[in-house]
């Protein structure tokens, strides 16, 4: 199977129209030909169908309120049994939990003001902001996912090819709460290397839908700083070393030994080879040496 | 002295025209009478005068690169040592370490093709999102400031009524990292008031212009949960714990001991009030449950 796509599909723009479910599988803009949700618990999902199969599903164009996987009867197709956290409802969930984009199918059977007359439409990009969990109209549990639009304008052109100069301008825009992080393909290759561990103290968060870490640029991205997108630049940080590592109190010698820190040395991959012109430009530009914070203090 | 506003200032809406230093002083849009910089290194920056005083300003109209106060020779005016990480420049540190908004004024002085042909004007809302040094024009160390337009819909109306409404639209568009948090005033007096040290392992992060925690809401705001921005609602915590406690891996008890977490108990300030319904909120909703993660490992 071909490797996982989070965003637009190259050649399917946003408004693309699909006669049936075999034409969304060829396209790669939904690849299941019956599931609604495509994506696997480890990586997150990459695209839903709004198909009218779930009675909860709450469709207001721009905010979806989206009901997850399974509690039906295979028959009667009504819910008769609690949702589980797993499969494609745990997929949603890392992709809130990661900032993953989410490739959203109308079908015409859809009950909402939004679905195409025929066939099934592809309207665009949403971010996962939240899920939970509540009784549904059957009384039994199911998950649910609040999907946001992402203004087009900022995910034209992205796809395949993760531009990190659209990515900067994505994240700009799509940011709604201050944990929704809009990770490269690199960035996320970076994170799986450690495990999620964090490079500094070794903290991995265990989270329901997996392992979370953050991926720190070290040179950071955007004018005038321009740092690249590349795994040199990259460390596999904890929340809270991340913020440590951006303000400033945080630095790394050409060592490789921590400044600023309580550990004494960054835990680095034999497969990671992180840019020591990088670090400079991090302990020249961002640290904020003692100096500094001696006149700080005066 | 009247209390520091975050935000727009009632009555002088972006694009208002001030004569003087005076007038801006007056309409409380830029208090200092000579300061480039207002603020303190405890609140935050909360406006800055663009007037042409400093040869290193950059000004692309929605991105400017500021830099920061001191260094220079009284008579001369020109920079004959480094600027010192205090003052104004750790004010702006502070800004954008949480995430507050700054308001920019351009003087006709300073050098650029927004500049206003006389006097001041009030050019809107501003994100700090990053701060650095570098050697100056002149060889010093200079402090620098990449300030980003908000763009004005979104913060329209906002002012010291810090509406939650208003502020989760405007985190939707402001955030362009991870870590800008955009605090309510209730959200900045809870983590004042614990010190910013996390409710849940006691953590605070120590930051070079100042501690560091976020501020969690126990009910989520938005739809279809509209929780409220109000301090029974806030719990103060580490950008760890933060992503934990969104992501459902721990939640609170009704008799505030903890779930899911190592400790054994919130820490709770003797003046801080928590909603038991709230907590009952994100127990029954947000939390992923011990029998949805054993359904998830099958």
């Amino acid at each position: 199977m071909a490797e996982r796509i989070f965003g637009h599909i190259p050649g399917y723009p946003e408004g693309s129209l699909f006669e049936s479910r075999a034409e969304l599988r060829e396209s790669g803009v939904h690849r299941p030909i019956q599931a609604g949700i495509s994506g696997s618990q480890t990586e997150g999902a990459e695209s839903i169908v709004l198909s009218g199969g779930y009675e909860d599903d709450a469709d207001d164009g721009d905010l979806i309120i989206y009901t997850g996987y399974g509690g039906r009867n295979q028959s009667t197709g009504r819910q008769d049994h609690d949702q589980p956290f797993s499969h494609g409802n745990r997929a949603l969930a890392l992709s809130k939990q990661n900032g993953l984009p989410v490739r959203v199918i109308r079908g015409s059977k859809h009950d909402s003001r939004y679905s195409p007359p025929f066939g099934y439409s592809y309207d665009g990009l949403y971010a996962v902001e939240g899920f939970w969990h509540e009784p549904g109209r059957s009384g039994f549990e199911i998950w649910r996912f609040r999907l946001v639009k992402i203004p087009q304008k900022v995910t034209a052109g992205q796809g395949v090819r993760e531009d990190p100069a659209e990515y900067s301008v994505a994240r700009r825009q799509e940011m709604r709460v201050s944990r929704i992080v809009r990770d490269s393909a690199k960035a996320r290759k970076i994170k799986a290397l450690y495990k999620h561990r964090c490079q500094i103290c070794g903290t991995r968060l265990s989270c329901p839908a997996g392992p979370y870490s953050e991926a720190a640029h070290i040179r950071p991205l955007g004018a005038p700083h321009d740092g690249p997108d590349t795994e040199d630049n990259i460390l596999c940080l904890c929340p809270n070393h991340h913020v440590l590592f951006d303000n400033g109190a945080i630095s790394v010698a050409k060592d490789l030994s921590l400044i600023g820190a309580d550990k004494d040395d960054l835990t680095v991959h034999r497969h990671h080879h992180i840019s020591l012109r990088h670090l400079a430009y991090h302990r020249k530009h961002l640290a904020v040496v003692p100096d500094f914070e001696r006149e700080a203090s005066v």
